[in-house]
């Protein structure tokens, strides 16, 4: 045998486990799960007595590590060399892309997408149908080294483009887009786009972001509904309504 | 056996294969080939039905991922903990460095460089002598998310300095220099220098580049052709004084 | 068995070797070490003959890969899918976040924490007591590519903050503070703020960064003393006073 699974580990029907893999003992793994090869999976930690949750129809990738104490609804999906650290509650099909780290004690809601080399700060909160982007990274001291805990609060259906630093304490509301490279050290309003770190430009909102060549628009929930299953096209909709409305709305005022 | 080589797998001559490495059943692998510890070679997966090639006299080192699909013609060299995905195509003498990660369907030519923590984008084109740094990023969706796909070209002789992200469907001509931290959103012209992102300077060539110490001075065939195998010495030179040829016919329109 | 441990390999008491590692001849370890799963420990090289020393009371955290010819004293702690290659010296208890890569020939100090996705680029001289967060990179061409080599020197207790560039030759003096997202071309003076890549603000030092909310001051010696252990907290104390000591004899002139 080429791999190590625990007899305490619980693992559901229809699950393959990859060579040179780890799994321990606080580990409840669902039906039709898939975990790559040389991962280590339910990793003892000080900070958690719980057990590891992984929810139905999740495909882990080689070299991932994740340690005992968080919980996966249903359909995590990362990619290669990932590390996820304990007490993470997550929602349905999160994905989150190769060499990404989520640190401690993070919410993160369904359906978000988190691509490479991204740094997720202890506390963080992250909401539903949220973007980050390569090279994200999401802090959480204002007053680097110290005992100050400020996470950032990421709100439904945000865009973080590739290599952008939210500042801690930041809160993004619904819908904000921030582009690539910006270090965002302020709060933004519903459907805000933050486009320059030192100026930002007031009343840019997401609908201002479009494609000339094939006129598709922003937000997003306009023309990528289709990339999500259909289970959650309904939410989908509500947000992008949501966002448009609110908005419209601050204008009126 | 500490290892788990496929008999489907075609290994040349005078290989080596590290402990708790997997090698899977579409590989072809050929002579004089080192891979490390920990790697996982020829990973199966829906984008590709081809087998992955590797060329003569190329070492993979640990915790790399390489899946099916994929052809490097020879001496293909990476760093530890890489990723290298589906249907790209290379040349010879790619050195890819530790935790970059080449998306699908990329093409790169032959003695490029490759640093560290290097997101290459899905559907990338990169010439030969090519350098990019740590941190660089070749993005593709200009909208994001969206269905939108335009990578990035990169010409012949490029340098990228670190942390430097180039914007989606954006060209680099040849012999171009991007300095550090730069975001780049237009095409450049062959041998420009691009060091603000928000204030191009205009004529800026590479030729300005010295190091006044040492009078080193830009491009960098003429100082940096030893670097290389002497097989590509005339190509190298022939590429810099094309560079330089072109830059002063430019001066004189 | 599940790891592959060297017979030549000296490994001190009460030490715990994680599954699916390798760990090869040229390997020295203390006490009470603990080494993670699927970890490459004493990788031979052509660049080093030495030996690799672990200290006493060291964690090694899992699918790292550390080269022969490197020393660290006593409490060395990684994270996850480290990358430490050789001829590095460095003191008691250092710190190393997960995807962070050490290369070769650095020297670093006493207590000293690096964060995540953190490159070091040969030859770096690092003193104690420095922070360096995640993303951070220090270069070490002025003209790349280039045969000149001009590391980074960073004095102690200085603080590098996320995603900052510091390029080839800085010196960072003693209890410089450097903000997220800086890219870094000139030395500094004893306890400068370094805020903007463009445009410095003389004059500004560490003692300006106050935390409104909770009236926490820097330099940070004042309010994180606790996070070190009690036997070196004289040497922090003094470190603190000596940077504020000299920002006051500057001022004076």
């Amino acid at each position: 045998m080429l791999n190590k699974i625990s007899d305490k580990a619980i693992i559901g029907n229809n699950c393959k486990i990859g060579d040179f893999t780890i799994i321990y003992d606080d580990v409840i793994i669902g039906n039709n799960v898939s975990i790559g090869d040389n991962c280590v999976i339910g990793l003892p930690n000080n900070l958690s007595n719980d057990k590891l949750f992984i929810g139905d129809n999740s495909t882990i990738r080689s070299h991932s590590v994740i340690y005992k104490g968080s919980k996966f609804k249903s359909k995590l999906e990362t990619g290669h060399h990932v590390l996820i650290r304990e007490n993470t509650i997550a929602g349905d099909n999160l994905r989150i892309g190769s060499y990404s780290d989520i640190e401690g004690d993070c919410e993160v809601g369904d359906y978000t997408r988190i691509h490479g080399y991204v740094h997720v700060g202890k506390g963080s909160k992250i909401g539903s149908f949220v973007w980050l982007y390569s090279l994200v990274t999401l802090t959480n001291d204002p007053l680097p080294p110290s005992h100050i805990e400020r996470p950032v609060i990421i709100e439904d259906g945000v865009v973080v483009s590739v290599n952008a630093t939210i500042l801690p304490g930041v809160k993004l509301s619904m819908g904000t887009f921030i582009a690539s490279g910006i270090v965002v050290n302020k709060n933004t309003n519903v459907g805000d786009v933050i486009a320059n770190s030192q100026d930002y430009i007031p009343n840019l909102k997401v609908k201002s972001l479009i494609d000339l060549e094939t006129k598709t628009q922003h937000p997003w929930m306009n023309h990528f509904i289709d990339a999500y299953p259909e289970v959650c096209h309904d939410r989908i909709l509500e947000l992008g309504n949501n966002i448009k409305e609110k908005i419209q709305n601050r204008k009126n005022k």
